[in-house]
């Protein structure tokens, strides 16, 4: 958790089925406004574990900031739900005014806010492939069900994770799989991780945005517990982001990038 | 389904565990953008079975269209993967425009799109409240596992249903649990159901945003399969409205509101 982070957990009375009353924790869920130099640019409902990653890939995932040496500093106030990113001007950077200025017409794709910019450079970006071998996803599965431990507690929340190898590099849980996606690339800008041979997984579903997010992360895989959609296929073959849905202990189907898989185990 | 709907399953090439191609089903996803009189709203991701009640419902719900009665028309049409509202004046309505002019500071709260100006009336909206017996909420569960087709096939969606006593009158699924809750609003309207003796039925978490789409909608009661969040909680004690959440055959917690529900299962 980062130092401004938030509690995740909140314990509330709640009464069962029996009538009885008991403590129960629930996820928290508190607005963020994002700023660029003091500019409101959106409003998340998040979890709060991860302000400072999660504004921070939130402007990288929307294409809004495009190199992390243009920022300064992240500074994040609970008091007034605010995390304000200071770039090198002070005075908002030339280009995310211009991509600002199309505000206007932006759109809510399904469950995230997208700035009609975003797709804008998406497919100039090179990714760069690798062979992921079965017994590596079959490890790596392995070793994710150690993580999600506000799930594992409280429901209502999804997990991220950037994994390398058999490893788990960064994990992050959040109440919406965008927000969890956004502070794996903020975290990975912090440390300077690159996204060339690492695996996405994600607790969530598959679609168009999260696909647009690991390509913006120039991560080359996406591995899911859950399932996908057309658009998310779509994008991914245009892309060429290869994908693993419906993974859950030695159960897996590819969906596209087949030719990225060693299957190594009968 | 209605007419305009479009087929939510689509049949995909993909690769198994053992390497073996295999048919199988995957979630539709596609654009949709809102107009109203030829103004873009909002482009939403959908599964596309429900355009019309999506269109309206997500009007109704953001607190963009107040009376069913100012809306002549719901135009939907794939090839442009649009749906136009119109409205009586044909040239928007005087309270629509005098929101949308608050676009600029939109906030994108969680997974959703949230007008600034949504909250504008939610505090006026008055619920009007009824007992729940807990064998009437066990009948529901029951029910409402006959529903959930498309879950149950590609998985990947979310679902909503609309209930009274142990009856479900409407159930609704969608890539986005947004989606679903707001189709059933448009449903609502398009038949003339009001909220005031019904449940809310969702798959989906309880977060802030399905609270005020419930209020929007005049329904008292939610009903969730999954968790809540902390500012779901909070905002369902100001507007009073009843949760009922991680809800699953004979098990459930009340949040809020217990004095709704008659314990009459020992």
């Amino acid at each position: 958790m980062s130092k401004s982070g938030l509690e995740p957990i909140y314990r509330v009375a709640a009464i069962d089925q029996t009538g009885k009353e008991r403590k129960v924790g629930i996820a928290g869920e508190s607005p963020l406004t994002i700023k660029v130099d003091d500019r409101e640019i959106v409003t998340l409902m998040t979890l709060g574990t991860h302000p400072e990653e999660l504004a921070l890939g939130y402007l990288r995932n929307q294409g809004l900031i495009e190199h992390v040496e243009d920022v300064v500093r992240v500074k994040v106030d609970w008091e007034s739900e605010t995390a304000n990113i200071f770039t090198r001007s002070r005075k908002g950077l030339k280009y995310i005014k211009k991509k600002l200025a199309k505000r206007i017409v932006t759109s809510g794709c399904g469950e995230g806010t997208l700035f009609s910019c975003s797709l804008d450079k998406l497919y100039e970006i090179k990714l760069s492939h690798f062979k992921l071998r079965q017994s590596t996803i079959y490890a790596l599965l392995k070793e994710l069900t150690k993580y999600n431990q506000i799930y594992k507690e409280v429901g209502t929340v999804h997990g991220c994770g950037l994994c390398k190898n058999n490893k788990v590099l960064i994990f992050i849980e959040d109440v919406g799989r965008h927000n969890a996606a956004d502070a794996i690339g903020g975290r990975m800008w912090i440390d300077g991780i690159t996204g060339a041979d690492k695996v996405l997984y994600t607790t969530g579903r598959l679609t168009s945005e999260i696909v647009m997010k690991a390509a913006q992360m120039t991560i080359p895989v996406l591995l899911s517990r859950s399932g996908m959609t057309r658009m998310g296929l779509e994008l991914a073959r245009d892309l060429g982001i290869t994908l693993i849905a419906r993974a859950k202990g030695k159960r897996f189907f590819v969906y596209h990038g087949e030719e990225n898989i060693v299957f190594d185990t009968p």
